[in-house]
């Protein structure tokens, strides 16, 4: 299996990062590439998800993903492996997060001006990670069904930061106390503009809606 | 339902927290207070197996919890309402994790000449957490099936402190990809000293384990 190309972050030198996120968010405007920041615990299925999802949209949308993790390469070299998109892993050495300039030392490593897509899979962390604009386009999030249906009153910000929210592992929920119209509840109580989608990675269910949402999206931004 | 005491936590002021953290546990051992900090992601379960362990050993133990969340008090008032024992919640406005002096913060509210044991519900991180000693007397984790056997890949530092690691939600093991033997190597990889113990809060399979490294462990440290 081919390797993949591991970025170490560096600590960013920017005091504020409000504003090297809107700069990232209009060159990218300018570049017709539009980025999706993907937020969720650890074993929520990111990788899975995004398997499933770049396997059905690669045809139309030119896509590359950068996988943040604390340490390891595991997950940029499945999805190499999976879909054949090209996939940079980012080591954030401890941190918990990435913020703007950290997301462009990633966007470095790759040639934008062939893509249409780039998604961030940030690093498994419902905290951290909502207080730091990336300067993406979107953000995204999933919750996935074991860790319950409360955690939107746990997690208030990671929620409310979120265009998007995905409930994952659909095909478990017989096993576990889940209830998806609490949940929705719960979701749009911390933010009453949140779009849902319920799907399941490992049967497939709703992730060509989810496929046709990011369709949309870049089709937008490119407009 | 009566109510449970909530504290607003204040940012730490002290600069060596490790320091603190060695204070804190000094006082612990005179007072003859077992304090276990237990951290996991969200929705591994931690509530649910605290209350199963707590109405196994409170009545040999006494026994009160600290409950720490960015926002709400559902936790503390499920403990206190299922097991009887005293439940605090500690707010910990954005913040991702606890140190030591937070960790007094917490203890501060809590009439500590009456108690053997103090459990410290960590916020629900891979991350952060791991990186403060709390001045906890050991450090235990729950990793839960659905997340996957992958984390402590993932999430290195956070299995390298932890003295034990519960492996929750073991009823739903045939239905996940979790192969149990790989997980407990990849632990060892990262702490070849770390204890396992397979536990389901659901059913209360294993949790009879885990109340008795619990009574071992205080029973030593008021040696």
């Amino acid at each position: 299996m081919d390797g993949v190309k591991i970025i170490e972050i560096k600590k960013s030198v920017f005091e504020s990062n409000d504003r090297e996120a809107d700069a990232l968010r209009r060159e990218l405007k300018q570049k017709g590439v539009f980025l999706l920041n993907l937020m969720s615990s650890p074993g929520s299925g990111k990788t899975s998800t995004l398997i499933r999802t770049i396997n059905l949209i690669k045809n139309k949308l030119h896509t590359a993903v950068m996988e943040a993790d604390i340490d390891s390469d595991v997950d940029a070299v499945k999805i190499k492996a999976e879909t054949g998109v090209e996939s940079i892993q980012l080591h954030t050495g401890g941190m918990c997060h990435l913020d703007a300039e950290m997301t462009r030392q990633g966007l470095d490593g790759l040639n934008l001006k062939d893509l249409d897509l780039v998604i961030l899979e940030n690093v498994g962390n419902l905290v951290c990670p909502a207080e730091f604009d990336t300067g993406s386009c979107k953000n995204a999030m999933i919750l996935s069904v074991p860790e319950g249906d409360d955690k939107p009153l746990k997690y208030p910000l990671m929620f409310s930061v979120c265009d998007l929210v995905l409930i994952n592992k659909m095909d478990v929920q017989p096993y576990f106390d889940f209830d998806l119209e609490k949940c929705r509840q719960n979701i749009l109580r911390r933010n009453p503009k949140a779009q849902m989608i319920p799907i399941s990675a490992k049967t497939g269910e709703g992730v060509e809606v989810f496929a046709q949402w990011l369709t949309d999206e870049v089709r937008d931004w490119k407009k």
